[in-house]
């Protein structure tokens, strides 16, 4: 196996390289970079340390291989991705052993859901929340026993928050496709002994949400109270009320969409197509050798502009450059002279935001999952399309709160009825786009449950637009129970994970 | 040299594959794409198209080389890059002998810049429009007798139209730092005899602009009738009119800004990342050898993103897949099977945009314009770290046309006076950017200039906003001369490209 090769070859480079390159190199080297141009002799052939990362970072993984493949030190904490070392003691699996119908292809034999829990199933099991993830999230939404690191809703999950442990039964899972202890193109093919790589078969939401459901049926529980997601997860909350409007009692869709639109669809696109271009990537088959972590890092900063917004940045980083380290002596009589390499701070953070993901997720459970976002349509000539047979809607009213089930003139039911008749009173859209009328017939399985659409109006990948299509198309199906914000500030995307405030209230109101 | 191995390689395992997939590759190789898991034979290992185009295109580009190194063949349109063989005899150039003052860095010793010229020079030499391109394009803004290929504004510039050449006599420049015929890092560095490639000393707009003054000064022009550009060529316009207030008659900014903003660095950093991993970049030393024509597409791709917009995608493509061509086979008894290279056509369509770009620009020149651009900043604080001595703003009345100067009262002057006055229509900012009154202090030398302003509202890389600042700025210089529109329309960043009837029609206007 010549893996590193490259990586060696610029570390020999590396050390002809001249004392203080070397040092600056060593100590922090994706932030600084040579100016073109300035070196006193301009005759050297200028430096990129924003490019060795990529050498540097190679042969870290293959050196700490080599140490971890000892006994002692195997549970270093290395670069290895984690994914090749799953800990299934931080969480539970459920191991389905029968069939799962695929949307595209031929059945999956068998798979695995990992998957963790908060608060205490009812006797009557009326009380369970399953909660989505998005994109790249484990199952590890919030700390447990097992796990006591911190989750990535930490603050929308426990007694009082958002998701009330005191009340509700919360379910997370790491979605089928992932590389958190569900079965992905990472896992083991059983009829090879191999990776499947990119030989796993293509998904659909709809895939995902089916997985969820076969690991409730597992666990006997008939009915959701709720089914609730941000961004991706946000799809498979609308997918899983769509496939079962009698088991799921409400439906909460943040920052998502009931169909990907073009540009977002251009966003992922531009994702995968630098992460397949990665020589390490190998048409999928990289898990014998090294991964393609160059590929990750540059689609991570892809992904990390499409997160935030621009008003946002103009208030943290600005036009601000990184500061200057001593290293890197400046002229008097010049301004600063700018590098190539991250030189602001907008570079530097999204350079920080590759490099810290790139070893942490599976590259093809990145191109798969995000492939699945793509493909998710909830307009009826699309569901035909899939051959999707559309269920019917849930009869009769929609479920209580199950600590307010005797208690219908409590305060909590009053506020309840609130948030309905603040959701009718959602203006028509003045310019419907065209597939309106087709999202609302699509979303016909949907007309009788109460749903909350919330939007963020600095969101560049899931726009307001697309939120409040959701809810009109919605309330053309005749859903009288569609609570419907959209947040202002500046987080765009993120919004979900970082403003309890506001997300964390609208979801409690919601749901009590 | 071991250039091309990775082709060879790639095209030696092609030659083992299928038939199917070899003659399908051969034809149109970047369209298609296997699909994964939907092998008749789950184990084979899934072939992707879009990967391979790469190696393809790789080895396309070295079987061209050797061909064309024969004589016969040397004129050949193979895919070699156009700034590899420059073709003086399809523009002028001008070759200055004495040293460029530079911004950042020493002088540079000297340069070439190729220039295009449409209409006649008056006598009195009072009618010269410079016209600045965007990041990419060359002098060759329309056709010409020494080359009659359609130009990149070719509906703007002729009898009759937006710059109307039986009035005005225009100049088109390649910028400097460009690879169509003004110096860049492509070009010989004469003290070493090789291309200066990252050697090449960091450029500011302003080191451009200072380059065609040079220019005008060859050519005895001492004063513009008008400075106009678009996109990049909006920032070159106004650093032309801060610069020379007595030589700038009016300024034309479409689509510009005056300072960038973090999210337009953040998008064209993404660009450049792509392009410096690519192993071919080499730290721009790849003259002698294969250019990084892979992280050139992708970094295209990133890019096409930024100059159209999400509702002319919604129109153009929406959620329409690619046509299947017959040599892949549907399942009867399941939807479409989606791949996981371009199937979407909005995503067909950024692999066409990034291949047809891929070779014909250099990815230097692009690194370094682009650098450029994030580093433009005309508030009063950026300019004074340049060590930019802002020059007294033009005294007198501003120019009249050149055809109308004695002749006051005629119809076009009144139009011209409508103007202006819409001007002073255009409401006070409801949110004014915190660094409004820096840019107004930034933006004194043009406080006696007339200027347009105009913006396209869904321009999501230089947003209304900054247009809406740079007018709002040169107001609050006591600037009576300010015109402003806002266009609405579905094209983007790219509508000055487009909308000749809007565009053209809001320049003819102020020109007159």
């Amino acid at each position: 196996m010549n893996v590193g090769k490259a990586a060696s070859r610029t570390l020999r480079a590396l050390s002809k390289a001249p004392a203080r390159t070397h040092v600056s190199l060593s100590v922090r080297a994706a932030s600084q970079c040579a100016a073109p141009g300035s070196s006193s002799s301009s005759h050297d052939r200028p430096h990129f340390p924003c490019v060795d990362a990529h050498a540097v970072r190679e042969s870290r993984i293959i050196s700490s291989r080599s140490v971890s493949s000892t006994p002692a030190a195997s549970s270093s904490s290395g670069p290895e991705p984690p994914y090749a070392r799953p800990n299934p003691t931080s969480y539970n699996v459920y191991h389905h052993t029968r069939p799962l119908p695929l949307v595209y292809t031929d059945p999956l034999p068998s798979f695995d859901i990992a998957y963790e829990t908060w608060g205490t199933l009812s006797p009557s099991k009326d009380n369970v929340i399953l909660l989505h993830t998005g994109l790249s999230a484990s199952s590890h939404a919030a700390s447990t026993e097992l796990n006591p690191a911190e989750g990535w809703w930490e603050k929308f999950i426990g007694p009082g928050k958002a998701l009330d442990t005191n009340q509700f039964f919360i379910i997370c899972t790491n979605v089928l496709g992932g590389c958190y202890g569900s079965t992905g193109p990472s896992s083991l093919d059983p009829s090879t002994g191999e990776p499947y790589a990119t030989r796993f078969p293509i998904l659909s939401i709809f895939d995902m949400v089916r997985a969820q459901f076969c690991l409730l049926d597992h666990l006997g529980i008939d009915r959701l109270y709720a089914s609730v997601g941000s961004s991706m997860g946000a799809m498979q909350s609308l997918a899983a009320g769509w496939l079962h409007p009698e088991r799921v009692g409400k439906v909460v869709s943040i920052s998502g969409t009931a169909r990907s639109s073009p540009s977002a669809i251009a966003m992922r696109f531009a994702q995968r197509a630098v992460l397949m271009a990665d020589p390490n990537w190998k048409n999928g088959f990289y898990y014998d050798g090294l991964p393609p972590h160059a590929g990750m890092k540059l689609a991570r900063q892809i992904a990390t502009i499409t997160y935030r917004s621009g008003p946002e940045w103009d208030m943290r980083f600005g036009r601000k450059f990184r500061p200057l380290p001593e290293s890197e002596p400046q002229r008097s009589d010049k301004p600063r002279t700018p590098a190539l390499c991250p030189d602001f701070l907008i570079e530097t953070y999204l350079d920080h935001q590759g490099e810290e993901f790139c070893l942490k997720y599976d590259a093809n459970s990145l191109i798969y999952i995000s492939k699945a976002m793509d493909l998710f349509d909830l307009t009826a000539p699309a569901l035909s399309e899939l051959r999707l047979d559309p269920p019917a809607p849930r009869s009769g009213p929609p479920p209580l709160p199950p600590s307010l089930s005797a208690h219908p003139s409590s305060p909590a039911h009053a506020q309840y009825h609130h948030l309905l008749s603040h959701s009718k009173s959602h203006p028509p859209p003045a310019n419907p786009p065209l597939h309106l009328p087709d999202l609302a017939a699509g979303l016909r399985p949907l007309s009788n449950t109460p749903t909350l659409i919330l939007g963020v109006q600095s969101d560049i990948l899931f726009p307001v637009e697309q939120q409040r299509e959701v809810a009109d198309a919605l309330r053309i199906t005749g859903n009288q129970m569609v609570s419907y914000y959209e947040l202002g500030g500046v987080w765009g995307h993120d919004t979900f994970l970082l403003d309890v405030q506001n997300v964390g209230g609208a979801i409690r109101g919601f749901l009590s």
